[in-house]
């Protein structure tokens, strides 16, 4: 599966560079390779394959177009006027690499191109373009998705549920709903799967910056208590913290509907679960 | 026309304000009104009108969508790392009145509504959102759009009918083509008729920028000189500059394809050509 991720992502790029300015072609790359664990794609390939059919070009661009849309949220939240973050996956981050005004084109350029991608897949099922478009607009979108969750942090008064759902829900959510309507299915069912398992990775994401070293997680590390930001280990302590992620990733694989390839998603979830606390954090949090 | 994009703009915000940050809301609002001419989508409204039948939703959400990708731009261009503008349409710039994060999280959320607005607009007409779709990214993307033509300036050597084709003329291109497939017709006939009002608005921008004052132009003036970039002031004089843009207007009218409001259309532009230059301007280069 990795590989038909890292192949989409590959022809999502290549598609545009010739004759694009080389140093913006760098740095898209940069941005997006090497990856991640790529949980997003992955799991929005899952739920397509889990109905059985053989997986629609439309699962695997909408797969591209959320790690894509990822990538582009974190270069930008990087920039020096958000975290100012010198480290992103154990490298320079995009802006110490290419410059500032690079670093807000390639996020700029990334978002385009997740829309780009599916387009460029919906030839033979128009019908589905718009649901997804809609389904990746609204995770990336001011409203309840990426951007209102970034801007949620320059507001006096920032409701906690709201700002986690918006900033590390959305996508997880869109992966689950998005991977079942290009697979032609209904995407209601999958919704608590995605929230719960994006509810597990906000967990996962503030127990990593309260407990782990810089070079463990890769990038800069107490973030949440140096900027103020509310978090799950402040308000719930760390064994706390790790009991209710436990909890959300039991819903989440309870909440995986009927169909064909049930037994396999909810192997995958686990797995996935397993993966979100470095073996170094259980320990230290057991 | 105009207020029916006024209109639609403001649905285009307005559907996901309930709920969302209010900074990012205000921020967003500021971005978008009070406009300027909003002659990309009056030229992609008159394109879809000329085809005869009523104008197609679809060609009110690329109207739309081109508007916001135009302010997206404009917001992110008006950046301390970019042309540190303090001055946009007479008022200070998005990052004077509201800060360089929400800045950059506006234009993310201007290009993300963009294609929001195609995809809510496609029920009726779900073959013809793909095709849009690739118009909107291309005029935007990092290949040969917007994103291209920023990024051209961050490169020692500047290909200069390429910068501005992508900095100017691909949303005017999309414009044209854009209206075109809105009303289910072929775009390609509109392609030239797109790129030689980009040229002559090329011109009229390098112009405004050597000689009007920043009161006349809403925006901070000499620019191109001060940032090195090449002008077609500086190519031709402001005389030569003048007759080029003349030319340019000339061949769009030339170049409108036989359609049932062909005179309304060619009509249209040398209206809109009209206006390129203040009158103040045009007696200084007369």
């Amino acid at each position: 599966m990795m590989n038909r991720i890292e192949a989409a992502l590959t022809d999502a790029l290549a598609r545009g560079e010739s004759g694009a300015p080389p140093m913006l072609t760098n740095a898209l790359r940069y941005a997006v390779f090497p990856g991640g664990a790529r949980v997003r794609p992955q799991l929005c390939l899952a739920v397509a394959a889990a109905h059985g059919a053989e997986v629609h070009a439309l699962a695997e661009a909408m797969a591209c177009g959320l790690e894509l849309a990822h990538c582009a949220s974190l270069v930008h939240d990087d920039l020096p006027c958000f975290d100012n973050a010198e480290l992103r996956r154990g490298r320079p981050s995009v802006h110490r690499a290419f410059g500032e005004s690079l670093a807000v084109l390639t996020g700029d350029a990334l978002i385009v191109l997740a829309f780009e991608a599916l387009a460029q897949a919906a030839s033979t099922a128009p019908e589905r373009l718009a649901p997804l478009v809609l389904i990746l607009s609204g995770a990336l979108g001011s409203h309840r998705g990426l951007i209102a969750g970034q801007a949620w942090e320059s507001e006096a008064s920032v409701p906690l549920e709201q700002y986690h759902r918006a900033k590390t829900g959305a996508l997880f959510v869109a992966a689950t709903t998005g991977g079942a309507v290009a697979a032609g299915h209904d995407p209601l069912p999958w919704r608590a799967v995605g929230e719960q398992i994006g509810a597990a990775y906000q967990i996962a994401d503030d127990l990593l910056d309260a407990l782990a070293t810089a070079e463990q997680a890769g990038k800069p590390v107490r973030q949440d208590a140096a900027l103020g930001r509310p978090s799950a280990t402040s308000l719930l302590g760390v064994q706390g913290a790790v009991e209710r992620l436990r909890s959300h990733v039991e819903q989440a694989v309870d909440a995986v509907p009927l169909c064909p390839g049930e037994g396999a998603l909810r192997a995958l979830v686990r797995q996935m679960a397993e993966r979100l606390v470095p073996s170094s954090l259980q320990q230290s949090a057991a």
